[in-house]
């Protein structure tokens, strides 16, 4: 599989960070910006980046692929200020498709944009916390908006594959109603799980190893995670509804002593779980 | 830190597997007991266990500590038969101490028996997925009954700093409240997520990485839950509904769009489990 030679990536935290050294490591040229100096710096001097670029606009100019990297919130500006270079591919990383395709529309990118959401990331932040192999292995799912067209699509999933990672061809619409329920609720369902344990008095020192993997997601970034939920918000609230329904069900059936219903529960969704 | 020179272990899955190997591999000779000859044999033929035993008392027959580790529902038979072999000091290993006291108490070695529940385990299941490190750099919380004296009790601490765990004293009763909120919440919580999942159409293959992990708890074994269930289902039942609850209150803020109120949540459960 070929890769570009030049990559331009805005932002550097995990998930730039991350596509930023796997890039480097496989030869890519690859120009980068952040709004904090001190991460191009560390990413310059640990081989991450060939070259800091000088600005945003900068880092879209003389590349194959310009990856923007950003929170969701920071998109349609960067986007805005990206499209003056007129880089011939863009993509960004973002974990809603919707949004993300709206905005390379609104600034004139729909012809060139795909959007890519590789399933990967941390509840850490920040370039320190990024790897070169977080796509390793990994279903990054594409999506293209209705200026979108065949060219840049192949050529992302051949980027793709080249960093070893495992792309799939989606609609944003559909891609987003999934993440609601794969990513967004089990990211709130940590949130709500952490605030009771607190509330009732608990450290997260008093986990055992399944209550720490069960609260981890709690600890990922707020701003991250506001910024999706403005776009995801109603779709993941009757999630979180079911979910309260079938807490206050088994709580029903734990005050009834009904312990077979309970046990078949349990056996039901270990069966899903292993499957 | 001084082992004993000779075990007794019933039970040789997970916790039971890791004890005779850890204890083995320290130079303890460890006869063990199964109903599963398999796992017997399989422990033998690892170097796990010195010598199968024959049956439940002559695995305490003339050893310096007996360690029974089955299912809690187990504990009073299994006790009551062991009773017979006169073991001059009993453990057991169950999540619950104030049910495994009074299984002691009533097999007549209250005076000889400590409670020792390891924070640790596995959502797997048998000897196949234990291994001797399980307990290395975990708390392990010991109690006794009100026969209970100080003797068994520092020699169980001995034992298990030997085993390069941290022994940490506790009273029963404050132990088996505090498991309901650290341990029994996070898996039951595991469980009606993996629930939803699977209603909303998901399969675990769907899931990121954090969804993984926020479901792990979801395959471990219904027969050992839903024993420890039958003690402390009605400890756990308020704080499902306290989970339901704040779910609830969650899903409100959302179709709100109360985003700067979410944001705060996240960031408050963000500082406690980093803390």
């Amino acid at each position: 599989m070929r890769l570009p030679d030049a990559v331009g990536v805005v932002g550097l935290g995990v998930m730039g960070g991350a596509l930023a050294r796997a890039l480097s490591e496989r030869g890519v040229s690859v120009r980068g910006w952040s709004p904090d100096p001190a991460e191009v710096r560390a990413a310059v001097e640990q081989g991450a980046l060939a070259s800091a670029a000088e600005s945003v606009e900068d880092s879209a100019r003389d590349v194959d692929w310009w990856i923007v990297a950003t929170p969701l919130s920071a998109l349609p500006e960067v986007f805005r200020r990206g499209a003056a270079s007129e880089p011939p591919r863009v993509m960004d990383v973002a974990s809603l498709q919707g949004p993300a395709l709206a905005a390379a529309r609104e600034a004139g990118m729909g012809r060139v944009h795909v959007s890519a959401h590789p399933m990967a990331g941390s509840e850490r932040s920040g370039f320190g916390a990024s790897r070169s192999d977080l796509y390793r292995g990994v279903p990054v799912w594409l999506s293209t908006g209705s200026q979108g067209s065949e060219e840049p699509l192949a050529r992302a999933e051949a980027f793709w594959t080249a960093l070893e990672a495992r792309p799939l061809r989606i609609d944003a619409v559909e891609h987003d109603r999934r993440m609601a329920g794969v990513s967004h609720l089990p990211q709130l369902a940590s949130n709500v799980l952490a605030r009771v344990l607190e509330a009732e008095g608990f450290a997260p020192g008093d986990l055992g190893p399944g209550g720490r993997d069960a609260t981890r997601l709690a600890a990922s970034s707020p701003e991250l995670w506001g910024d999706l939920l403005v776009h995801s918000g109603a779709e993941v609230a009757p999630l979180l509804r079911r979910l309260a329904a079938e807490a206050e069900a088994l709580a029903g059936r734990l005050d009834a002593g009904e312990l077979d219903d309970v046990k078949a529960m349990l056996d039901h969704t270990r069966r899903w779980r292993t499957s």
